[in-house]
């Protein structure tokens, strides 16, 4: 059960060496990507590989400045993408209706699930990964930075690379806070003060309450980390990508 | 490199044994879900298991009698989740503003990385997996089946048990169709020609252009598999249960 205890032992890295990734390795983690389930086997999504350094460095402005997006050798942007769909289709005397939301979607789901096993191919391989979620917030300006035409949108970014650390495993919410049985079986307050439990009372929550000087971890995550104000902005950040990029036409 | 391997071998299963899966086994696949990368570490999703023979019946109607839907012990439906979390803001006096788009889609890439954690973990078992599309397409019904609260809304589902066929591995568009290096290659009608050259030319494309007395692989998709109305219909149906489930308050 190899695979199994690699999928319980991941951990995201976010300090990396700059040794390169060689060709042959990128290449085979890629693979994993393709041999995702992919909807009606279409393969409706692209893989952009940045590995120029000056690239780097502007994508990392671009992703908030996070130091680990110039420091790893590779960043793979995972795009939702319709666009090659809809040629072969013109080309092939098809007419194709894949400029709705729902195309969007079937084509994210995509390039999630194959972004998903080259995470874990990456990880069989010694290289460290992080999901960048800066991805969607910023789609407007790496559709720009990357040339993306209609069709094709950015939903999730890996930076992938040799680990310069070792985290230990990050806590999870326990088993009864996630699955639910043949119903979903709403939260009573009891519930989740038993859900919440064990991650309120880390070291971890602690000091991030100190140094946050607030009274609750939950206030952490409303006033600092994912605002209602910066949320709001990036849904219209998001809902205007997909308008532009020819993922609204609905009626 | 077992895992690599695992996921280079990977194929969708269509036909079940009827052989159930061992708790045991299952909360293992879960837990391998639940190590999945998620934004913040918020797990904003959660999983239905269904494993009711009466329940499943009902959901392989819903999801338009896909035999192999009540064929298998075990159906889990991946949800998109911000009720659980905004319930904890809430007791934790923190206002949750995660009623919006980009909220929703962060939640949905959440929930589609543990899925595919979830499909990798069951096929290190010797279990058989398919996604089901149809997921999306029936949210609303999903919603009203499943008694799911504003907040959640079903992404996909996989459909896990015991392999009784053992397929061959399915065609994949050559990497040079999905990889770009620095920038995205826009596609010329030759490109589109020899990467879409080896699908057409698969005894199986000749079978179905047979059936369907159509002339091109690409019109099988537009005209009967993924139709624009269809899609139209579906993306409405989509929209209308973000609306609903309370995830477009984007102002």
């Amino acid at each position: 059960m190899q695979t199994l205890e690699n999928l319980l032992s991941h951990k995201t890295i976010r300090n990396y060496k700059s040794d390169p990734i060689d060709d042959a390795v990128l290449d085979k983690i890629l693979e994993a990507g393709f041999r995702a389930s992919t909807t009606g086997n279409m393969q409706v999504y692209s893989i952009i590989v940045s590995k120029d350094e000056e690239k780097r460095k502007e994508l990392c402005k671009l992703h908030f400045g996070q130091k680990m997006v110039e420091q790893a050798p590779v960043l793979l942007t995972f795009c939702a993408d319709f666009n090659r769909f809809n040629k072969w289709c013109e080309q092939r005397d098809a007419q194709p209706g894949y400029d709705n939301f729902l195309s969007f979607f079937t084509a994210a789901i995509d390039a999630l699930l194959a972004s998903q096993n080259v995470a874990v191919a990456a990880e069989d391989y010694g290289l460290g990964i992080c999901y960048l979620g800066t991805t969607t917030y910023q789609a407007d300006k790496l559709i720009e930075f990357f040339d993306l035409p209609k069709g094709v949108v950015p939903v999730t970014t890996l930076v992938v690379g040799y680990p310069a650390e070792n985290p230990g495993l990050t806590d999870r919410l326990p088993a009864k806070g996630i699955v639910h049985y043949e119903k979903y079986k709403d939260y009573s307050s009891r519930d989740i003060d038993e859900i919440y439990e064990e991650k309120e009372s880390l070291p971890l929550t602690a000091k991030l309450l100190e140094e946050n000087q607030l009274e609750t971890l939950a206030q952490i995550f409303t006033q600092k980390r994912y605002t209602q104000k910066d949320n709001v902005h990036f849904s219209n950040v998001l809902l205007k990508v997909l308008q532009d990029q020819g993922f609204m036409n609905n009626k």
